[in-house]
């Protein structure tokens, strides 16, 4: 087993962080490999926001709903970004692109955002650092538009805080790839609950540090959890999609 | 530089490969990587079909409109999957949950399923190997819901060919990161082309594999030809997921 895939295997997200500087050296890498990162057809459908204003970092972290958020000293926030390309075309024709509107640039930008997000992750990790991701900035997408200055065509996909560990949590317990590995076709349960007893119960041994002194949920029983505290404004993230003014076509 | 890094910035798209096995032990640790990827609040929200029939293979590349994809000797498809958490909170509690069917459980699902899938393709090429992402795939998203008997609440999102290179491609050049990379607000450009040129013109110094004997357009006229080549399925991709059973829940 080779270094990248040891780091690969050792991952756990980090919420808290050292007071500490990486050597510039390292992000000037870090930022090469999102630029190297595949991007759908070669388009690059995705920009970076970096952000470092302490007040920005705040209401990103009320947006979260995490408080850690604000501390986190490196904030990278990965925009789909249909805009850019759409300018580009209509400057070299002098014509409107309709097509930069539909929903296959905005899904493109999606994928590129995620592909060059967990690219950086991977070299921050294989630096011995560590990295949370922020798919809780979604949970009021309006807002972040706005904070991050967002133009029409664009859309905030995840973030990724990053730098040296200041704790050492557990691996969390993964279910295993039988319920999730298929060969040729998807594959169903009759009893997913059976299925799942050892995995719900080396869920009980986890110690989730975010909430010390007591043991988490079974993996069941998270899922109902999960989906009781729905927060609606993430359920209707299609229609701050259409505000920017992509396209759904579904009629 | 670290060799996950040094990697990371050689990756470039390999189309074409060698009859040679991998080591089963490599497989083993590809998918233990997949299965240690990050995933949104832990409810690992994809699966994986692994294309192993030959049949199924030649099927997926017309889709796909690239008959390459017919000889990746390792293909693997990644969905984003609502549906077994959705039958797991049900045999629980023996209750219905409308939640299962939200557009965010889809999108959580689509992030964990790029996230996997690039995670992977960085233990690939880690060993050495090389890999084709295949978001083609989505030319018919539904075709690929038939072939792979997807359930409802699943949805095909990308697909990786992989294994030992039979060819060498250039590097592909990339954007400059000032038009992508941004500090605590979005910036726009007056001039794009301008501040393309240098970019423009490496871009026509590059050759593709695919493209042989001729130069490959500048970067700014592959953004108009990509739009203008626009695939109506695809951009009706909102659709497909409808059909899926999942809720859009625009109004």
């Amino acid at each position: 087993m080779n270094n990248t895939i040891k780091h690969q295997l050792e991952h756990r997200t980090i919420r808290e962080f050292k007071d500490k500087e990486i050597p510039m050296e390292w992000m000037k890498e870090f930022v090469e490999v999102i630029r190297r990162t595949a991007s759908s057809t070669g388009m690059q459908t995705y920009s970076i926001i970096r952000v470092t204003s302490t007040d920005l970092k705040e209401k990103i972290a009320k947006v979260c709903g995490q408080e850690y958020v604000k501390r986190a000293p490196e904030l990278l926030i990965f925009i789909a970004d249909a805009f850019r390309n759409n300018q580009i075309a209509e400057e070299l024709t002098g014509k409107e692109y309709s097509e930069s509107h539909d929903m296959d640039r905005f899904f493109q930008g999606w994928t590129d955002s995620c592909l060059a997000a967990q690219n950086l992750t991977n070299a921050v990790e294989s630096k011995g650092l560590g990295a949370v991701y922020l798919g809780s900035i979604l949970n009021d997408a309006e807002k972040i538009i706005d904070l991050l200055k967002l133009p029409k065509l664009t859309f905030p996909v995840l973030g990724v805080g990053f730098r040296y560990p200041n704790q050492e949590p557990q691996i969390k317990p993964r279910m295993e790839m039988k319920l999730r590995l298929f060969e040729n076709e998807y594959v169903t349960f009759e009893n997913y609950l059976r299925e799942l007893e050892d995995y719900n119960e080396e869920m009980q041994t986890y110690y989730d540090l975010r909430e010390a002194n007591r043991r988490v949920d079974s993996f069941s029983q998270q899922v109902v959890t999960r989906l009781k505290n729905t927060l609606e404004n993430r359920t209707k993230i299609l229609k701050v999609i259409m505000k920017q003014s992509f396209e759904l076509k579904i009629n």
